[in-house]
């Protein structure tokens, strides 16, 4: 079950100046009910992700099942939305300590930081370790460089064998990826052409690493199917889950000046999943001059970092809180507490964790700060299914409503191309020129 | 040695729109000279954070060693000013497999959230840990529920010899763990009572952790020392790191519209030297309707997250890159690569990701998007105080340029009012009748 209380971004809470008139959220009825049907045709196309639910995860699951018997150690090389998503899924709905109780452990090479790639080798035994490595284009630097070093080692290692250690998550037909996977003979999955990276999660991308660390990849669709069915049914804003985050976003950003999008889980193991979120929302809605800034906080924590400031900053927030509202494990505060600190006795950590959030929230609608609060009955894979979608659908709606095209991302290019100029790559010595046109160090300071 | 290059801030480079003027900042120069004055007055006062560098460390190594040669494991229970510091020092000047090979392994119970509590405690061995409890109230409500629960396990599990795997580290006189610590003779370190939570890192709060872990705490004042000089002798903008910080970001908020700060280091290492600056800038400037929200990004896997909107988003953004020069160790990519990716031939990890952040910094300037490199020549103590102590500064500066007081934080105390009232403590039943009339449940969906 999940429920969202959006009561706090009303005007009639936190009055008109920062907060949406019922009226308002009515008045773009048709909009939303032709969009709708716009989005139920595309379905086959733009929004094809609306389809991975239903997608047939035998494969997956067998596959999956090889992994976990037969290797020790997972490694999925993969960045931004070969690795948000799978990260996504293993934090939120594995215990914290799975690497220290389960096997295969799992790993992920995203950055092409040394010091990353030094800790990964030192935590793993390559001979028992399988890597995917997911990649869309098949070419995204990060990736191919992690991977080639990691390729050199294994070919060392295992000789012919190391084909055994690879699986590859990629586009069907194009790029270097499958060219080699199918040279080599190495086993395949397939990114579906019609959905971009960030969207990915629901394929194999996330599905095969969530299946080897032993999530219900099943249970996580049928959360999705779920949303799925309310959103393909709902035309009412008010009983749309994926339009109401869309349109009271669109509002608040547009007409209440509200240009950042912060969410903020009571839940530790939901750290990941705001970093997922973060890359749906900037990637898809940040072009034009348009799009919230997405930003991560975590509750308590940043209640003693960042309520300051959302409270008394400037007014350009609105906040989506997360909840889980049952727990696998509690602690209970003694009951035998010291006058100055007796109110807490007998109350447990989880209950202490989500008065934390109502006493925020209180404090917040004071300050007429707009918040949104998602409650969960339980951090389970169907509730995350249901989340996974309904961001996603909230994503494509939206770009509607700022008339953007929410599924590309034009202006990520222009900072590759530059890296292959340095990089020496053949056909970019003319960006080299304009690198050395652009790029000066005139106003340093220097401290020995 | 650390280097900030502002160039990509000023107007000859970004255009006028979105950059500095020269002479707009030396227009500054009586206010940076009165400023100047006015700090160099206050250090015994306001700004006694400054004389922090300066303390004594004899005691705190002294204990740090025993508690190295009697302890397998050190828990810092402490939350926002009181664990982000220590928690820093640890990511980003020891080993990120720190915990896996030496001793005594490091850990922080900083959430109410009992997933942590649960995985932390599976990781210990209780009657071979070092728990120091850090607040500087003495009553910070998550510290003393998490110390609370802990201190019943060890006298349980130890009887009267609990007391020897306590250490406390807060006010010198006033405040419930003071008076515990005073009653049942626990070994405590003080914090100053003028330095506030956020500027206590280069206190006990960061060092005793800090020299736990084995790392050199005098290099690291010797750091902080080596700004407090340059930044005690320098009052010109283009001479002083920490106003030159200051003033670049107050110009790019109030003149510019960039109200949000992104913190983006090339060095998953500091990852939480970011949030421990994302606590120092929003808290102590987000007051009064003003200050910037700073937002963490680490390079280069947010390229693949966040890009698309810091080029083309809306115009609000100034991004600092962090970037380290030399590296301990690096891997480098075979020669031998197919011809698709054989660009990549003979370059290191570490030399794509300086060169994808030249990359970025490049789009960026094409998008006139104002940003600042500081690199640092590699990731030491020295380089680390360094950095500290100009943030420290340049935050106690930036207070001068909005007129707001930068060490306070007013809006925090509302919702831990809310919550003392809906924990049922004595003394705050209005607040709890306050909280009943503003919070209500009206708008919701609710998925099963």
């Amino acid at each position: 079950m999940i429920r969202i209380d959006y009561t706090n971004v009303m005007a009639e809470v936190i009055g008109e100046r920062d907060g949406i008139l019922r009226e308002e959220l009515l008045s773009f009825r048709h909009f939303v009910v032709e969009t709708h049907s716009i989005i139920q045709r595309e379905k086959d196309r733009k929004f094809y992700f609306c389809k991975l639910p239903y997608q047939d995860t035998q494969e997956i699951k067998d596959y999956a099942q090889h992994i976990r018997e037969n290797f020790e150690y997972f490694v999925l090389i993969g960045i931004g939305g070969s690795s948000l998503g799978a990260k996504m899924l293993f934090e939120s709905l594995t215990d914290l300590n799975y690497n220290l109780k389960n096997s295969p452990k799992f790993f992920a090479l995203e950055n092409v930081d040394p010091a990353v790639f030094a800790s990964v080798l030192e935590q793993i035994d390559i001979k028992k370790t399988c890597f995917n490595v997911v990649t869309k284009s098949g070419s995204t630097v990060e990736t191919i460089a992690n991977f080639s070093i990691i390729l050199s080692m294994l070919k060392k290692e295992l000789g012919d064998k190391y084909k055994e250690h690879l699986v590859f998550t990629t586009d069907p037909e194009k790029g270097f990826l499958r060219k080699l996977g199918n040279q080599e003979g190495i086993k395949m999955f397939d990114i579906p052409p019609k959905v971009g990276g960030r969207f990915s999660v629901l394929s194999p991308v996330g599905l095969l690493p969530a299946a080897v660390v032993g999530i219900d990849i099943d249970e996580l669709l049928s959360g999705a199917k779920k949303m799925d069915l309310i959103c393909s049914i709902e035309e009412h804003v008010e009983h749309n889950p994926a339009y109401l985050i869309a349109l009271t976003h669109y509002i608040a950003n547009m007409r209440r000046g509200k240009t950042i999008s912060v969410m903020m889980p009571y839940a530790e193991k939901l750290s990941s999943f705001v970093d997922w979120y973060r890359q749906l929302w900037a990637e898809s809605l940040g072009k034009d001059g348009l799009g919230q800034t997405p930003v991560k906080a975590i509750g308590t924590i940043d209640q003693h970092s960042q309520i300051q400031l959302y409270r008394e900053g400037i007014r350009d927030k609105i906040i989506t809180f997360i909840q889980i509202e049952e727990t696998e494990e509690d602690f209970k505060i003694p009951e035998d507490l010291p006058e100055d600190i007796s109110y807490l006795s007998g109350h447990s950590l989880h209950e202490i964790l989500n008065k934390e959030l109502l006493g925020t929230k209180a404090a917040l609608i004071k300050s007429k700060v707009p918040n949104i609060t998602i409650s969960m009955d339980k951090l389970s894979a169907y509730n995350i299914g249901m989340m996974i979608y309904m961001y996603e659908l909230a994503t494509g709606f939206s770009g509607y409503l700022y008339k953007i095209n929410p599924f590309d991302q034009p202006a990520v290019e222009e900072g590759k191309n530059f890296t292959y100029a340095l990089m020496g790559r053949k056909g970019y010595e003319e960006k080299l020129e304009e690198f050395k046109e652009l790029y000066k160090e005139k106003y340093k300071i220097e401290i020995q």
